[in-house]
C-alpha cells in the first residue's frame, strides 16, 4: 500500500518551531589540488577569466544565503556573517575556509560547507581552460558552536 | 590608477558567440566518508529526515540546472539530460557519478561537478544529525566529450 | 544492495539531446471557485492588497519562465511567449487561461500549468484577508501542439 | 492623472511590522486525478522519468521556501517544518496533503498551498508521458492556526 | 603571498550577530526620463506590453524581496512591507518611490534602492520597442529611519 | 466586465517564435556619483567591506545572467558573454559601462541594463558606512547591434 510503505522513508524539513533562538558559528573547510602551475598562476592574477579568488570569494558568500535553496532538506536561515579566506598550504593546494555565523534555532553547518563547495568549484570553472585535473576536497566540517552541542572535527583540528 | 590597475586581473563572462553547438557531455565524481554505520543506516532507508539518496538525487539534478547561478562567470547553458547514481564503494564510501549531456556551445563540465557536490551536500546534511565527522571528496572530471577537444581524467579513469 | 535497489526508481531527468527543435505551444487552465462577493470585490479592483488580476497575470508569466526551477526533472527552456486571460464564467467562479510559446526540444505543458497554478495561488493570496473557503482547480492542460504528436483534451475542449 | 488613478488599485506588501511572531500551522490538501492504470504504475514505481513520490515531496517542500519568490504580495517567511503525504483515496485519484510551520508574524496557508501544487504539477510532468489527462484539484485550505483566528475548512474537514 | 596580499582587500559579509533587531524604514527615489509621447501613451495604458506601472509595481515589490540574492555583501532581512508609487513630476518625467520596512538587525536602504531600480528597468523594458532614448536615474536614498543613526538626503529631502 | 476591461492593457510576454536568432551585442552605461573621498578610498582598496570594484563586477555579470528573472515581461535569453568595467570620470564620479552579446532572437538591451543598475547598487551598498549621499544614474543604452536595427545613443555617444 502507498501510504504505509512510503511513511517509513518520507523525506520532511523536521520541525524546529521550537527550538530557541540562540548565536551559532560554523568553520568548514575544503581545497582544491591543482598543477603548481595553475596555483602559480592564480596568484599572479594571470588566469584569462579574471582574478580568480575575488570571483571565488563572491561566490562563496553568495551561496551561503542561498543553501536552503538547493539543499532540500535544509532549514532557511539568515547568516548573519560570512567570511571566507584561501591560503597556500602546498605548492600544488590552495585550502579554503569559510566561517559562517547566525542567530537562529538550527546551525550553520550547512552554510560554511556550501560556501567553500562553490567557491572551490568557482576556482574549478575559471581555471579548467589550463588545468582541467583539479581535484576537490576533502571538504569537512572543522567546527561548530551554539545549539544542543558544540563540536570540533578532531583529527583535522589538531592539525590547525 | 583605477582602470589601469583594473584592466588584467577583470573578471569577466567570456565570448562565446562565435563558437559552433555541438553535443556534450560530463561525467563527474565525488563520495562521502563516513562511519560505516552511517552509511548502512542510508541503505535502510533509516535516517531520520527521509530517503537520503533519493533526496539528494534530486538535489543534484535540480542544482546542475542552476550551475550558472552560483558560478560567476559560467555561461547558461540548456541541460538536455541529468543522470546521477550512488554506489557503496567500501564500507565507509558512497561514492557519487553525475552524467550531464547539452547541446550547445560550452561545455557541462561544471554541471556536473555542481550535481555531485550537491548531492553530496545533501547526503552531509540528512546524515549529520548522526555523523558530522562525514568528508567530502574527492570531487573530480572524469570525462568530458564535445568541443574544442575530449578529455578523460588518466589516472581516476584507470580505476573506472 | 543500495545500487541495485536504486536502479530501477532512480529519477533522472531524461535525455532530450537527439531530438529536434520545433515551434510549440500548450494552452492550460485552471479556476478559483470564490463567494461571488470575492469575485466581485476582485472585479471593483477594492481588495486591500491591489488589483489582483493585474498581479496574478505578472505572477503567472514570471512563473512560467522559472518552470524547470522548482519542477525537478522538468528540462530548461526558452519561453517565447506568454498570454494570460482571465473570465468570470459563473458568478462565483474566474476561470484562468495561460498560453505558453515555445522553440525548442520539449514541450511547454508543464510551463502552461505551472503559469495559471501561480496565477491562481496570487488570486487566493490577495483575498484570503476576505474568504479563506476559495478553491483552486480543476487544472489540466487544454491542447499541446508540436513535438511527437498533438493533443487536445476531450471533455475539457468541448465546452471551449 | 496617473497617480490618482493608481493610488486605489495599487498593489503593496501590506506593513506587518507591528504584529507579533507566533508560532503558526497550516495544512492544505490537493489531489491528481488520473487513469487508475497511471496511479497503479506510481505505486509500482515503474513511471520512467523515476519515483513519482519521492521527487514529488522534495519538489513540494522546496516549493513552500521559496513561496514568497513567487506570490508577489507573499511575506517572506522562515519555514521551521514542511511535511507532505500522498494517500490514494480513490483508484483514480491520488491525494496530497502539506503540513507547514513557522513562528512568525504571517501566517503560512500560501506556503502550505504552494507545497500541494508544485508537488501536483511535478507529479503531472513525470506522468505526462503515459497520461495528459490528468486534472490537478481541487485545492484549498484545510486547517491553520496561529495569528489573529483560526480556521477550519467546513464542508472539506468534516471528511476528514 | 597569497593570504597577506588578500588580506587587506577580501570582500566579507560583516557580522551582525550582536546587533538588536528594531523597526527600520527606507524610502528611495528614481526617475525614468523620456519623451513626452512615451509617458503619455503609458498614462493611457497603450504600450503594447500591457500596463506599464502594474507591471512596474511588482517588479519592483518582488525585487525589494531579492534583494540579498544579487547584491553580494548585503544581509538577507525579512521586508514586513513594500510599497512603490509612480508620480509624472514634468511631461517627460515619471518619478518613483519605493518606501520598505522590517524588524531587524540592519537597514533596508538596498531593499529601497533596488525596488525602484528594479521598477525602472521594467518601465524601460516595456517602453523600448517606442523610446530607445529613455534614461533612468538620479537613483538616491531620501531617508531611513531605525538602527544606529537616522538619515535624511539634505538637497533631495528640501524638495519632498 | 472583467474580460473586456482587462482585454486592452493586459501584461504578456509577446511572443518571438518566428523571429531568427542572430548576434546582438548592447552596451549601457551607469555611473555612481559620490564624495571625492569615497571614490579615493575604493581605489585604495580600504573599504571595509572589501575590494568595492571586484564585488561589484561579479555582481553585475551574474545580475545580467538573471535578467529575465527579475524583468516581469523580458524573454530569457543565454548571455554569450558579458564585460564590465569602472573608469573614474571625475574626482566625484565613477562610471560603469557593461557589454553583453548572445546569439538569440530579442536584444540584450535590459541585460546590458541589469548588469550597470546591479554594479552600481552593489557599489552603493559596499560604501554606504562612509557615504549615504551617493547616487546613481543617468543609467542609458549607449548601444545596440543585431536584430532589426542598430541603435545609437546620440547626445551620449557623442561624448564617448
Amino acid at each position: 500500500m502507498l501510504t504505509h510503505f512510503n511513511q517509513q522513508q518520507r523525506a520532511k524539513m523536521v520541525d524546529v518551531s521550537h527550538k530557541e533562538a540562540t548565536t551559532r558559528t560554523a568553520i568548514a573547510k575544503s581545497c582544491v589540488v591543482m598543477k603548481p602551475n595553475t596555483l602559480h598562476t592564480i596568484e599572479q592574477k594571470k588566469i584569462a577569466k579574471g582574478d580568480v579568488l575575488a570571483v571565488a570569494q563572491v561566490a562563496g558568500i553568495m551561496a551561503a544565503k542561498k543553501t536552503s535553496e538547493f539543499i532540500p532538506m535544509c532549514h532557511p536561515i539568515f547568516t548573519t556573517g560570512v567570511d571566507l579566506h584561501f591560503e597556500k598550504v602546498a605548492e600544488d593546494t590552495l585550502e579554503i575556509e569559510a566561517t559562517v555565523k547566525t542567530v537562529g534555532v538550527t546551525g550553520v553547518e550547512m552554510e560554511a560547507l556550501t560556501a567553500v563547495s562553490v567557491a572551490a568549484l568557482t576556482i574549478y570553472d575559471m581555471c579548467k581552460a589550463i588545468d582541467k585535473e583539479m581535484t576537490i576536497g576533502p571538504t569537512y566540517l572543522v567546527k561548530k558552536t551554539g545549539g544542543k552541542s558544540d563540536y570540533i572535527h578532531q583529527e583535522r583540528a589538531d592539525s590547525q
